[in-house]
């Protein structure tokens, strides 16, 4: 297949007009007017075949989650998605129905987050992998860091934890199995956090992993009590017949859920900007002096899972 | 190795702050602050081991070129290099050493072009890859775009054309090989071309290939007289036994000069400005009506290579 079909394949659907856009797919590069008065929020990350899924997962699902992972972090950074760049890599013996549909899945989380796809690359490799770059807005100083959290803030969690973990295991319900292909960035409660929350990051590690980065990043500890999880239906049904009930939600990873730690003056803002974004928020612990974070069972013990999260590398 | 490792081992040597860096690598996204009144220009290309290296290739090598040819990108549009984004996927097998020394040619060549690398990502993979994002800025409505060519422009080609095409083959010349591995992106001459001539872009898959591009995007045609074009002196000492003496300057591919079109009342400040980027830059032809693109010989023949270029995808 030629590069200009590959590229009108994998574009059709996709937004490639928009804010600020001068000139987009097609030409060395795009030419970006960026909004006067804010900043820009920029990351990259990439899903690789062998890695991140296996040669099971449906294409669609692929091109969802490589947009879906990166559009995390600018909801992670209170950014509005803007640009999206998409190098795409892949074997020979890729059909073009495979890359259409990895196209498609792309376009539609693209269209439901509204963010254009500026520009790309097509490149063979041994693997299928879409390593995507975004660009998201905020208003000057009013992005989320990491290194901001305060002891005695209190940390809240969105939505559930411990779905996409559960929707790898074998017999997973069609919830969670959802959750693991087409996670939800969570973009509304980004930008309504942006300015009222002290830090904040996404979840695509395991809570504990990604509470420690927050912690070590702001010079803090934490306290977190496993039972103020939130944690889905289908997750209680699975949780009941395991020997660890804890383990997915406090160390599962790619929930993509936002973790934020918020001073307790302001927990009544945070938690009316959740509901103007329609999103679920949980206060689950505290920001605590000291460097170490310890998660507690019911009882007060502490918690210590057999692994505390995933490592993306190898 | 764990991911924190890696990046600092990555990352040593690399600018790591300079202008419009809020926020660089570390949290969920970088934060950089536009430059006022400018344009960005953003672009993204992937190096990947067996498509456009091979195993024997030197690692400082693989990772100087997969930020020049992005480099090369920017300066094809005439912008100012700003921030780099570095998504590196690589085998388990692969030494600390190895990508230490990769680490090495990408900071090598950030630092000589100037560019931050603000951002990036780490990921397990079949085979070493390098994909890069590059954001750079220009004044606004001065970016070169490739469909601004015009009947009676003049084409000129900055350096010497097919050297890098000539490193690849057996028992090369030490210049040429260089000209293969550690490509020199045009930025001083793009940005000083800028604003003078009506279109541009970077030979990366052969010359006449990218004159096709140009024409086709600008709804033109072309002459070009290959005993103009640019040719070193190595290059001249292969011609001399070769079956076809323009092979590798028409159509050989990864020279990464600018090939640009000029308004002939401008050829002059054109001249003036390469001048200015201690760049050479050399008439090889004209913008015409239609849609052909035709090189001549010496004799005024046509010529009509056996491939034309070469598909970075397969």
């Amino acid at each position: 297949m030629k590069e200009a079909e590959l590229i009108r394949l994998f574009t059709r659907g996709a937004p490639l007009h928009g804010e600020g856009v001068v000139l987009g797919v097609g030409d060395d590069a795009a030419i970006l007017r960026p909004p006067r008065g804010e900043e820009l929020v920029v990351t990259v990350d990439a899903v690789v075949e062998g890695v991140h899924f296996d040669e099971r997962a449906a294409p669609g699902d692929v091109g969802w989650k490589a947009l879906a992972v990166n559009l995390s972090d600018l909801a992670a950074m209170g950014a509005r998605p803007l640009w999206a760049f998409c190098a795409l890599a892949f074997p020979r013996a890729t059909g073009a129905r495979a890359l259409a549909a990895v196209g498609r899945g792309f376009a539609a989380c693209a269209r439901a987050h509204r963010i254009v796809l500026a520009g790309g690359n097509v490149s063979g490799a041994r693997e299928l992998s879409l390593t995507v770059t975004v660009a998201g807005a905020v208003a000057r100083g009013r992005a989320l860091r990491r290194d901001g959290a305060r002891p005695g803030d209190v940390l809240c969690v969105s939505g559930t934890l411990g779905d996409a973990a559960l929707g790898l295991l074998p017999g997973a319900p069609p919830a969670a199995t959802r959750r693991q292909r087409r996670p939800i960035p969570r973009i509304a409660l980004g930008r309504e956090l942006a300015g009222i929350v002290t830090a904040g990051l996404d979840v695509s590690d395991g809570l504990l992993v990604d509470l420690g980065r927050m912690c070590e990043a702001s010079g803090v500890g934490a306290e977190v009590a496993l039972a103020a999880l939130p944690r889905s239906a289908a997750y209680r049904r699975w949780a009941r017949g395991a020997d660890d009930p804890w383990r997915l939600a406090a160390a599962g990873g790619e929930d993509y859920e936002l973790l934020v730690a918020v001073p307790e003056a302001r927990l009544g803002r945070a938690l009316a900007a959740a509901r103007r974004a329609r999103t679920p928020l949980a206060p689950i612990g505290r920001v605590v002096r000291g460097r170490a974070v310890v998660a507690r069972l019911q009882d007060g013990e502490r918690y210590r899972p057999a692994a505390t999260g995933w490592d993306h590398v190898h």
